[in-house]
Order: structure tokens, then sequence, then C-alpha cells
């Protein structure tokens, strides 16, 4: 090794580098060297150092001792290869880029690097008079480097038109003249006569011939790679992703070798294990008498190396001395790196030669699978498994996806913000009622709203997906559909709907009621048509609820989720909660025939009235809750009271006011007025929360009986209830005391009429900044707090997740923002409050649980802020848990 | 003194107490004390201390030795008035109560005690056969006792009906029978016959007889003070004003004088000087031959102490001895306690008595005038005199008024929250174009709207007042009249206004448009018709701003003011403003030339189209910044890039839609479709404020090439503009960068041509609760902070101004708030943050200038809390900059 050259040798005999070096080799180099110390047959060479890079920067060239290394490492890689570098048995060579980390925009790779007009004739002897090999070779050694090294050393390109498309025009030239259909068509003349007009174009473009000295070509190359790292694509990445500019590039300087050689040659890229399914299958594609371009180009269509009908083209079957060597190199490869990799292989005549490797990205699924896999097999331990998979592949393999050849064959006609992940199909509907009754008959529907409300989640429930032209991540649709694992796309800014509410336009293509579409929410995309969609089977036994125990052997948050329903619960008790951290009443009201007393509570003239109509609700919620607390018996579940503003329940249409007026006797233009002075301004910050508890005590009243009425019904029962009861929106001390002392009175009564001992705490959500400000007097009353992350980012940013679709795109154009705050807690503002309520509430009680029970509570930054903070617990909707579950895990590891 | 038993003597000769010892004597007692101290004419007695008040509640019963200590101390009274308790020469005595602060609910008064079977003879003996007087002092004796004394204490009352109300019965059966009209017609066998009735009354109800002791009389009315202390009303307002209810009451005891003696007899009530001027003049009633009893109860109309016209029913003229006297006292005590003193008093045959004094309650006017007059007079200090104004006085000195005799003559129809003070009276109108039209032409109009918009501002401007069904003291209608002065009342409940726009109702009182209608601003009462206003005329060097020149000597806080137009400038520099904290650049495109522009840029389909509309705006606006700076030359103007929802400007008819259609050349559609897609779900949280500035960077420049166009062609004039450039709704580093760098840019490109220096300071508005807690951050590159306290208290208290007219009534009700955080700074919570936003900020730059701009600003708790935080200046509507000069001194006393 030559520390002041910093050039690192690899070969299968002697390697300088290995896989901890990334930073001085790039990842491309240090997996490289990691190869050839495990004795992998890979071509022999060397990696040029990352410091080298900001080296050239500074002078623009090659120094002389540089140049005299690279010769030195030029010649031990001859003598291992036993082919010299422009010499009669020519050593042809590769230059590839490698930084530390990866990154789009940068040179990548020339091949053939060393063929001149002397050295060709040579090589066409030395390949046993494989001219059409040769004269390919070289047009494209040609092609790469007038792109790459001249086209942006020299900046002579006079034509308005990339040296590129000059070259591809003259090679279309000749198909086209000899009537060939493909470049397999072209013979041994034809890449000869190619080569020389590419030679002319290059003259005449550039001023100067194309380089025909080997080091001349091989000194372009990398100069040009160390050249990439200041292009204009590669800086802004850096900028974007805050990688430092000073880290440089590695250049990897390689033998090449041939897969185009003949049968008995060929090229391929694989898996270790199958990266779709995670099975521990050999998976991967080639090609014979291919080099890698070829794969890539997707021209041919490659081979599977094992083919299950064992076609005479599968890899095993037509190199199958190669094959071994490669599946013993899989294995070698696995037991070294403990994780599935991604390589890369040539075969020359037979011989197996590795190019590369590198972790394999992976579906959810995969990664799932591959981790558990990996413990059984004792390659990794159980926290290694637990760390390996990320929280939002839990989430995606529980999803459905659009099959890929119909992703690959059909472009959306627009696209929104991935509200609701995974895909979804169905006929399209403009109105929530049309929703319903098609979905009640069974029929896949996909809703299209411009915004949606809490009276469309009757035809929202029947969707299989909604797609609206408002709102953001966190619109009441967004919301509904990820607590509900609905696929969603909101904020579609070209679609508009006729207010007839039969037909909407999507980027000037029509779409009428009844019409196929499909969403993927996990992307934002939408198609016109009927996708075909696929998902993978859920198994509860099997890898991920295996990975999941290990995790929550793991973790210390306790993880609950957010549940309106029996339904609800089932399904997270299935994913795992341990209680109900949100359990949201208004829901409950939702029901026609609910809904329409409730309706009458709220256009009640005087308390006697509204106190009998909430009589008529009284037993409905009492069931509600009774079955929700039977379903989580012995766990908590938080109940937060009535929080919406009334408006929400009573946007409704003549008919429906008719009715109310008859039901009420009272006069339809007395229930308009009353519905219209309902309205409000703002009302995210009105009339809402508990500040509707201490207007209407008569509802706050109504919900604590039903509460502890249904707890006490339990206890009788013998079960075993754990009732956390929540005030919303409390912004001061009296606030809560007021609804806390509703609620003892009803407690009062009930018990005093049981004598039985119910398990009730009484607390509060903290979703106002006032509330984090006053934590320590509120700390002092409440027996819990759970944050309301969503209205607490809404008011300390001042955005209304409803209105932020209109400027949010600018915010995040003109890096404003990085991240969306109502995907992940925004830890110098939201969370700085966060913080001062947590320490002041547990200063003067010590004992307060806390949670959170917002979206982010299923959200893995916020997750480890809220590990951070010290909370007790996060809910999420059921879909999230695992997820959560998983990364609660992650932060302990 | 006796400090074992706790009772203290007063009379002219010896007295125990002084004024100091109010805790103990109570209001009344201490100042009766000092009153004997100066040698004043009060009749002598005794007052029992606070403590026995207690010491009576917990043993219910007046001990033996407190009754010896009070017969002890009847007996030095008896010496000094040389009468005697239950004697021959009778002294009679008088009850009062005496809580050491004001206390509605207590029993207040019992006169005449003392008045037996046995010593009425000798009564009227001693009266020279005055048996009228003596039978009339004795029915009231009986009738006042009954009530207060033995009603409550016996509780026997087995009648429906009050005891007073059988008694009262009774005198207006006599009258009937005789004929009388008045009380006065009765003769002494009348009074007799009366008093006889009464005796019965008693016995019947309570069944035991009046007490013909006059010990049992003065325990009993004694025993029945200290009750009283816990009676229902006094209880609820002590809890109400957070009044300790261990203070106790303490009891005045004293010698009976008579007015009623004859014609040489009188009493009365006075002002040293006169409480609605405040000039130096005597100011009082009195009434010859008449009990205290008398000039309140309002049968008999009091004759004015000095008359114009010398009548001779004047004090002055009629009893010129006793006159002369009170002269003395008059001077006596303004020289003693510094103050203006409200007094009674009562002459029995030529002598005067004086029964109390206190400090007198005084009209804004008053106060400044007579607190600048003993300055002059060498009474007061300065500082002393700026102390004892209180700043809401000032206010109220500006303001109109109703004139008092149509005050007391109407009765309000209904009230709602007083949002802007003073009187207005005019026509009611519907529509702000209604208001305009008929403003125009002069014609004084009272606008009606269910809520105001900016919209109704050009109405708002033709209009005297404002009323509003809904909002409260901080929605639009209230801001925007406070701003102007305006007579304003909001929120009011009974209003309901006709679609039509012709009618509203109040009540149930119909008014039609052009109807009269009067507004109380101060008080937030509704008066239907037109009442008499006045105004005090507004010296500007009168005692006020004699006052206020001595207040701006004492503060250190300097005083800014809100204005939009050269116009509120020139009135807010008339008023003492030191510069604009707030200047509205919003304001000024409501011009209906300039608003159809604005309308236009709103709604351009592009940001070529959206420039060329903005450069229409520029030489408005350019031309609005220089009156505006040429206006406050010298002095900081700090102007406010566009703030409000842009769908606040197209709030438009379809007319006007029509116009803009046109003048695009789009497609009706098209603006109905823009228009509507402007609309937001929460337009308070929505897209404004700096986020406008991002979206469309074009406005911002437009913004700053008039803001520093304008400066810059002053500068070339000589003129020194001083221009801070405030960007609002800033939550966020990134956010501010972004448009100081758009501002930078402008002023780059206009001072690259003039080669001029300006004096332009880039700040911004800190009104969102994460700018609080990102200050550091922002601190390093914004010249100054100007906290926007309303907006701060919207989000961090979750209200939306517009809309707490609903549940804010039952906040108070609730005592949940105790004052509305709109109106003074909430020091927990938004204070709370405020103060971390100024120690974050000055930790990284000492001399950054923060002020405040909300309508906080001029409200005096809230700019003493300015001064505790450190703040550099307030800034409030013209009107208020005298309030916020008074307020700023008074913090510094």
């Amino acid at each position: 090794m030559n520390n002041k050259q910093k050039i690192y040798f690899f070969s299968q005999l002697q390697t300088d580098g290995d896989q901890n070096m990334v930073d001085i080799l790039g990842g491309k180099g240090a997996n490289i060297a990691e190869m050839c110390k495990l004795g992998l047959p890979v071509p022999p060479g060397f990696t040029l150092a990352t410091s080298l890079c900001s080296d050239y920067l500074k002078t623009k060239s090659l120094s002389t001792s540089l140049k005299k290394n690279i010769k030195k490492n030029i010649a031990k890689t001859e003598g291992i290869i036993e082919r010299t570098f422009g010499g009669s048995n020519p050593l042809l060579l590769s230059v590839r880029s490698g930084a530390p980390v990866s990154m789009p925009g940068m040179m990548e790779t020339i091949l053939n690097i060393g063929l001149t007009s002397k050295t060709i004739p040579f090589m066409i002897d030395a390949t046993s008079g494989n001219e059409r090999f040769v004269y390919d070779s070289y047009r494209r050694l040609i092609m790469m480097y007038a792109d790459v090294v001249m086209e942006k050393a020299l900046k002579l390109n006079k034509s308005s038109r990339p040296i590129r498309e000059l070259m591809e025009k003259e090679l279309d030239s000749i198909k086209k003249v000899n009537g060939y259909k493909n470049d397999s068509n072209m013979k041994a003349k034809d890449w000869k006569v190619l080569s020389e007009k590419y030679l002319k174009i290059v003259k005449k473009e550039f001023g100067v011939p194309f380089p025909d000295d080997h080091y001349e070509q091989l000194y372009g190359a990398v100069a040009a790679v160390f050249e990439s790292w200041n292009g204009k694509r590669a800086k802004e990445y850096r900028s974007f992703e805050k990688i430092s500019s000073s880290m440089g590039t590695a250049v990897n300087v390689q033998a090449m070798v041939f897969g185009n050689l003949g049968k008995n040659s060929g090229t391929g890229v694989a898996f270790t294990r199958n990266p779709s399914t995670g099975e521990n299958n050999f998976f991967g594609e080639w090609l014979p008498n291919a080099q890698g371009e070829d794969v890539v180009a997707g021209v041919r269509t490659p081979h599977p190396i094992i083919d299950e009908k064992n076609s005479n083209k599968s890899l095993s079957v037509a190199l199958p001395k190669a094959f071994e060597d490669l599946k013993d190199v899989r294995k070698r490869l696995e037991n070294h790196f403990d994780d599935m990799q991604d390589i890369e292989f040539t075969i020359q005549e037979n011989k197996l030669w590795m190019l590369q490797t590198r972790r394999g990205k992976r579906t959810g699924i995969a990664a799932i699978k591959i981790a558990t896999d990996m413990v059984k097999e004792k390659l990794i331990t159980k926290e290694v498994a637990v760390g390996r998979v990320r929280p939002v592949q839990i989430y995606e393999s529980l999803l459905k996806n659009i099959v890929a050849e119909d992703l690959n064959n059909n472009t959306p006609v627009s696209s929104g913000l991935p509200a609701g992940p995974g895909a979804s199909c169905g006929s399209a509907v403009f109105t929530a009622e049309k929703a319903e009754a098609l979905g009640k008959k069974g029929k896949k529907v996909i809703l299209i709203r411009e915004e949606t409300s809490p009276e469309d989640i009757h035809g929202m429930h029947y969707s299989e997906g909604i797609l609206t032209s408002r709102g953001g991540l966190t619109s009441h649709a967004a919301l509904v559909a990820r607590g509900w694992g609905k696929s969603c796309v909101v904020g579609c800014q070209d679609l508009t709907i006729d207010k007839s509410h039969r037909f909407a336009k999507i980027a000037d293509k029509k779409i009428k009621e009844g019409d196929q579409i499909t969403l993927n929410g996990s992307s934002g995309d939408i198609y016109i048509g009927g996708l075909r969609l696929f998902q993978n089977p859920l198994d509860n036994v099997g890898p991920l609820s295996q990975l999941l125990s290990w995790a929550d052997k793991i973790r210390k948050l306790k993880i609950r989720t957010n549940a309106d329903t029996p339904e609800d619960c089932e399904r997270a008790l299935e994913f795992g909660a341990e209680g109900v951290g949100l359990c949201r009443t208004e829901h409950m009201f939702f029901d026609e025939k609910r809904v329409h007393e409730f309706r009458k509570m709220i256009l009640a003239q005087d308390k006697k009235s509204r106190t009998s109509y909430l009589k008529n609700l009284l037993p409905f919620q009492t069931k509600d809750f009774y079955k929700i607390f039977k379903k989580m018996d012995g766990l908590p579940v938080t109940v937060r009271l009535l929080d919406p503003p009334l408006h929400e329940f009573i946007n409704i249409q003549r008919k429906e006011m008719k009715n109310l007026a008859n039901d009420m006797g009272l006069s339809l233009k007395l229930v308009e007025e009353r519905v219209e002075s309902l309205k409000e301004a703002n009302p995210m910050l009105g009339h809402r929360g508990c500040r509707l508890g201490v207007s209407y005590p008569e509802v706050t009243s109504m919900q604590a009986h039903a509460i502890i009425g249904a707890a006490v019904r339990l206890k009788k029962e013998g079960k075993n209830p754990k009732v956390e009861l929540m005030i919303p929106l409390v912004s001061n001390l009296k606030e809560f005391l007021n609804q806390k002392n509703i609620v003892l009175e009803a407690k009062n009564e009930i018990i005093g009429k049981s004598g039985l001992k119910i398990n009730l705490k009484i607390g509060t959500m903290i979703e106002i900044p006032r509330a984090c400000l006053v934590a320590e007097d509120i700390a002092k009353e409440a027996d819990f707090f759970s944050f309301g992350t969503n209205d607490l980012t809404q008011t300390t940013f001042g955005f209304s997740r409803d209105d932020t679709g209109t400027f949010f795109p600018h915010y995040f154009n003109e890096e404003i923002l990085s991240v969306d705050p109502f995907e992940e807690i925004d830890r110098k503002g939201v969370g700085r409050l966060m913080k001062m309520a947590v320490k002041d509430a547990r200063a003067v009680k010590n004992s307060i649980s806390i949670g959170i029970c917002g979206e982010h509570g299923g959200e893995p930054k916020s997750i480890e802020f809220c590990k951070i903070l010290g909370l007790d617990y996060v809910s999420c909707s059921p879909y999230r848990v695992p997820i959560a579950r998983l990364a609660a895990a992650q932060v302990e590891i």
C-alpha cells in the first residue's frame, strides 16, 4: 500500500483496502476490496482514494508522481491478469467513479480504455479474430469518452446538439441503409465504419482528434471522474442532501473482462435472495454473449439464473460450471456480509468474474422475511433483525400495490399528495351518497371530492380510495383514510369537479361517474382506467409477527391505538395494540338515526329540550362504550369527549332541515337561522372541544354518564374496564376543572347507585400552545396528558391543515420546509413546547401518565422524539401499530 | 382607647382612630375619625372594630364585656352631645356598617335608635312639641328595624310578602283615605296612627313585639350589621371580587342629628370640586327640612348649594351661616386630603354637622383638570398628578357621551359588547354601500351588520357607529372601530338582520332603514331613537396636554401609533405619537380603483400577468408611502407587508366578477372558479402573511419597491425617512430570509440607481407561537421584532377572535376567564412566550429593537407588562396614544 499516493490495489492475490474504508475508497471500491479479501474472482485493478479528488480539483491536473504511481499499479494489474496495457496481448481497463455515498449526477463508467489503432489488431488476434467484438467495443469507447470526457472538458461543441445524439444518428443511418432492425444485425464492417465516422465527428466537433494513446485515454477518464464531482446536478444533490462537498469521489480502474466473447460468455445481475418476497432463493437474470450495458438497455430480454422449468436458457443449464461458482460466491457473500446482496457478474469463456456487490434493496415483505430467516439461520441476532427492517417497510408489506407490468405500461394522468399509501382502483363517484349506494352493493368505488368533511364519512367508508383536489397530508380526507388504512391522494391541483357531480376533469381528461380510475396512494399518482392490483397476504403467525414479538421485548414505550369502534379495536389488537390512546366520540354520532337526534340537540332552543334530546342519545353512547371497553378488557381506553365544532354535524340539505323543523316543532326559518348562526370564520379556533362542554354542560354530562355507565355495567359482569376520560382543547386549568367537576358529578350519581369501584382517570389533551405553557397548573389536577400534536402543530405554526395545500408546495420548493411538520414532529418549535409541558408537569406530579395521540404517534422519527421526551406511550391508527412497535424498539437499540 | 374591647371613640374633642386605620375601622369609620381629628363638626360616636365582627359570627352574640364597653362609649357620647340615651333629653343613635372595602349587599343604616314609648314624649318636648317629626322618626325606625333586624333574625314572617311591603301598603291606605298626594301632607296624628299599625304588624308577623327598650334596639342593630357580613349577596360579591371573608365589617354608632327640624335645618351632599368638569367650584345639592333619606329617595327635587341665579333656595342664600361653615370645611378637607372629596352633611337648626367624607368619583375630564389644577395650587406634585388619573379617563375625556338627562329617561332596548367606546347616533343602514352613499351626503348613519369584513371598510368609514350581531371585542368591526375612534357595539345576540337588508329586529323591536338609533359604545347599550350627545372639547394646550407633558418626562417606553394613512399619522402626531409602529399596507388597496387592479392581480393565471397588474399598483403604493414618510419625517415608520388572506379582497358580487372577467379577458366561469378556490377552511391559519410573499414573490417585490422608492424620493428632497419594513406571520427563519432577500434585491435595484443611503431596517412581526420559540434564530437576521399580540393570543389560546362571541359569555359566567385576553395580555401563557422570545433574541443580539403593535399596546396593564419585559416601545391606535403615554409614565412611578 502506497500511503503517499493513496492508490489502493486490489486482486484475488493481494488487496490494500477493505469494506470499512468507504470514506477513502468510496462504496464501490470498498466492496470490491472486500470481495478480493474473500478471495472471490474479481478482475484486478486499483482505487484512487477520494482525497485525490480534491487534490485534482485544486490543480486541475494529475501530478507526475500520481501518474507514475498509476503506472506502477497498472504493472501490478498486468502481472496478475497476464496482459499488458497498450501491449500485444492488450489489457483493456474500465474507469468508474465511486463516492462514499451513492450520488446521482456523477460520471459513472467508461469501458474499453486502451483500444487504439495500435492495440486493435492485437485485440482481434487475442480474441481469435473476433473483429466484430473489437470494433463494437471501440465505437462504445469513442462514444462514451467523447460524451463524458471530451464534451465536458473541451466545451467546443459548436453544434446545438450533444455529441451523443450526433453519433446515434450515424448508427441509425447505417441501420436504415442496411435494413437492420437491431444492433445485433450489425456486422463487423458496420462497426468499423461507424467507428471511423465517430472519429471524424470528434475531430469536427472538438477540433482535436480522439486520443489514440492508451495512457492519454486513461488519464483523461480519471480526470473526468474527478471533474464530475463538481457537476451541476451532483452539487445540487449534495446541497439538498447536506453532503459535504469536501468528501470527493474515488476512481476505480479495473481490468476489463468480457461477457460478449461468444456462447460460453455472458453477464448478469442477481440478488442473493428474492428481493420481492424475501424467499431464500437465488434470484437473478443473465444474458449470454453480452456486456453489462445490454442487460441495462433492455433491448434483449434476459433469462433467469434458475428457471423452474429448467429451460436451457437458464444459467444453471446453459453454463453449469459458472453457475456452480456463482452459487458458491452467493453463499460466501451472505455468510460474510450477513445480509442479502445485490451482485453483478460477468462470465468470460466459462470463467466467472465478480464486478460488484452491495446491500440489496428489497420490498417490505422481503425485508421482514430476510431478517427473520437470517435469525433462524443464525447469521444475525434478533436485535440486528429488528434494527434492519425500516418501519415503513412494515406498512408497505401490508398494502395493495399496482402490478409491476401495469405500472410500467401506464403513465399517470396527474398526481397529488400521497395521503394514504397503497393502491386502489374502482368506479369514479362524486358524492358520498353514491359511494355508499354502490359500495353497499359490493361495487368498488373511488370517491372524488374537492375535500371531505365528517358528512362524507359514510361514503368514505364504502370507498376503495379517496381523491381530493384540496387539502394537505393532514386534511380530513387524509386523516380518515390513514385511520382506516385506505388509499388516498389529496390536493391534486389538476382536478376540477363539475358542480353537477356527474363528471370531473383531471388535466383535461374527462372522467364520468362510473369510469374506472386507479390511485397509487404511496406515490400520489393517478391513472385513468383500471390497473391490476395485488396484495401480499398478512400472516399473523409469519415473519412479521415474529419480528414484532422480538421488537416488543426490546421497546419500552407502550403502543396504543386510535380507535373509534369495536371493529377498529379488534383490528388494532390483532396488530398488537396495548390500549386505546384516542377514542373519538364524535364518530359515534354519524349513524343516520343518531345524527338526526344529535342535530336536534344542536338546534335545541333551550337547555330543557337539549337535555331531552341528549337523553335519547345516552343509551346509544353507553352501548358504544360498553362494546369498546369489553373488547379492550383490562387495557386502558382513552375516550375523548365531543371535540369538533357543532356545525360540522349540520352541514345539511334543505330536506333534512325540513325534517328537523317538523320533528322539533320549529319553523324551517328558525332552523335555517340556527344553522346559519353556527357557521364560524375559523372553526378550528372556534366553538369546539371543551368550549362546547362549558357552554353545554349537559353534553359533557351525558357523555360522562355513558362512559361511566358502560364501565359500571362491565365491572358488574366481572370485567376490568380501565377508562381514561379525556377533555379536549384545554388551554386553562379552570376549563379543565369545570369539565372535570361535571364528570365527577356524573360519577357520583352513577357510583352512588352501584356502590362499585371503577378504574377511572380524568385527563386532558394537550393540543394548544397555552396548555403547554400552563402544564404545571393543569398537571396538578389531571391524571394524564395526551399530546394532540396535529392541533398543536396547527396552532404553533399558525397553519390550518386544511389550507396548507395552497402554500406548502412553495414552502418545499423554496426549501423553507424540508419535512411536513404534520408528518414528523417539528422538534424545534412544537417539540420545545412539548418538552416544557413534560418538564413542568412532571415537576409537580412525577407519576403523571403522558402519551401522544396525534398522527405523529405512528411516525418513526416522531416516536424517537417521544422517547427522548420520556413519554409513556404513543398512540396511532391501527394500521400503524406494527410500525410503531418496530420504531419504538429501534429507538432502544 | 380600649384595646381590649376594640371600640374607637370619635368626637370633635377626642378621637381614637385616624384615616390610616381602614382595616380596623372600615372606610367610613376611618374617614369620620380623620374629620374629627381635623376638628370638623362631626356628631360624636364610636366605631366597633372589624375584628368584633368575626367574634360575633363565632358566638352569634354580643358578649357582656362588649355591651359594657358600648355603654361606656355611649356615656362619653352623652357627655359631649349633652343628651342621654333613653333619658329625658333623649340621645338618638344611628348604626351604620362600614367595611374596609366598599361592598354592596350589606345592611347599611338604621336611624333613630332610642325612640321608645318612654322617650317619645321627652323627644316631643325636646323638639318644642314637634310631634309630627317624632312620630315620623318613630315609624321610620320601626320599618327599618323590622325589615333589616327582625325579618332576617326571626325569619318568622308567615306572610308571603316582605314586612316592608305590608307596611308601605298601610301608608298608602292612610294617604288614600285622607286624599294625600305626598308624604308631606301627612299630619302628626297620621304618623302616630301609622306607627301604631306598624307595631301591630310586627307583633303579628314575627310573634314578638317591637323592642321598646333602647339598648335592646341598639344591640339588635349592631348584631344585624355583623350578621349582614354573611348575607348572600355580600358573600357572592366577596367571592367574585376575591375579598377575604375574614376581614369583617366595622359598625359605626353615632349621635343622630336632624335636618328635618324646620326651615333652619336641612341636609345635603356635595363635591369639593365639580366632578363632571373638574372646575374648582363647590358643587352640591341640599334639601331644607329633610333627612338624608329624602335626598336619596328623589321625591323632592334638591336645590343647588350655590345657585348662579342666586336663588333664595340655594344654601348660600337660605342658610348663609351654615354655608360659610361648609365652605370652610371644604377648604380644610381638600388641603388635608389633597384630593377632591365627596361629602355628606346635615344642618340642624343652623348648626352644620359633617356625616361623611370620601374621595370623590369623577369623570375623565374632571380627573385631568383636578390633577393639573392641584399641581398649580401646589397641593400635589406632578408625579402624584400623573399617577392619580386613570389612563381610561383620558380616553373617556375625548369621547362623545349621551346627555345625562336623555340617559336617565331612556331604557336600552338591548346591549352588546362595548367594542368602541363613546356614543353615536344616526339613521340605521344595513349595507356598507348605503352607509357610504348617505355618509357622503353628510348624513349620520349607524351601520348594522351581522359582522363586518374588510369589504365593509368604506361604509364603516362613513358611519358614526357600528353595531353587529356577532363577534367579540377583537372582531374586525371592533378593531376597525377602535382604530378610528368610532363608537361600536358588537355581538348583540338579540339582533337579527333581515336578508333583504331593509330592516332588523332587536329584541322584537323592528328597525327599518333610516330609523334613528343610538349606541353607547362605552357600556354596550343600544337605544331606539335619537338621543342627544355631547362631547367635551379637546384642548391641546389645556390640562390634558399639560398632564401628558409631565407623563412624557417620566416614562421610558416610547409610544408609537398604528396608522395606515397620512390622516391617521397627523391625528396620532397631535396625540403625541413618536413614530408609526404598524402601517398596514392592505388598507391602501381598498380604494375602488385600486382594489379592482389588486383583484386582477389576485386572479391572474400566471406570474407574467400578475407582475403586470402589480406594476399598475406600484405608483399608487409609492405615493402612499411617500405621504406617510413625509408626514412622519425623522420618526420611525414600521410598514408591514401584505398580510390578510387574498380572498378577503374578492368577497365580491357577480357583477364585479363579470367586470374582472371582461377586463382580464377571462371567462366568467374561470373567475368564479378562481374565487371559489381561494376560499379557505380557516383563513386565519391559511394562505396569508409572508406565506403570500413566498408564493407570490412579485407582490413582496412590488411593495418593497414602493416603500424603498418612496424613501429614496424623500431622501433626495432632503428629508429623513426612517423605514422599518416588517415581514408578517413568520414562524421560521427561512421564511424570513426568503422575504428579506427579495427586499434586499429591490433595495439594490433602486439604490444602485440613486446612490443614496437610506435608513432601512428589516424586521418581523412575532405573532405565531413558533416565532417566539425560534426567536433566537430569527433575531440573528432581523433588525427588529414587533409583537403582534392579537394573532399571538389567537394562536396561543386557539381562539379565533371572530368566533369567541359564542363561548366567551359562558367563559366569563363560569369564571374560566376573568379578563378578555384580547384586551389585556395573558401574562401566564402569551406572556411566557413573549418573555422567552425577548430573552432568546437579546441573548444573540442585545441591540435588537423590540416593540408591540397589537391592540394590547394601548391597554395600561399590558403596557406595564411590556415594561417588565423590557420592550423599547408600544404602538396603538391614534386615539389610544394619550392613554399609552400616561400608562407608560405610571409604570415608572
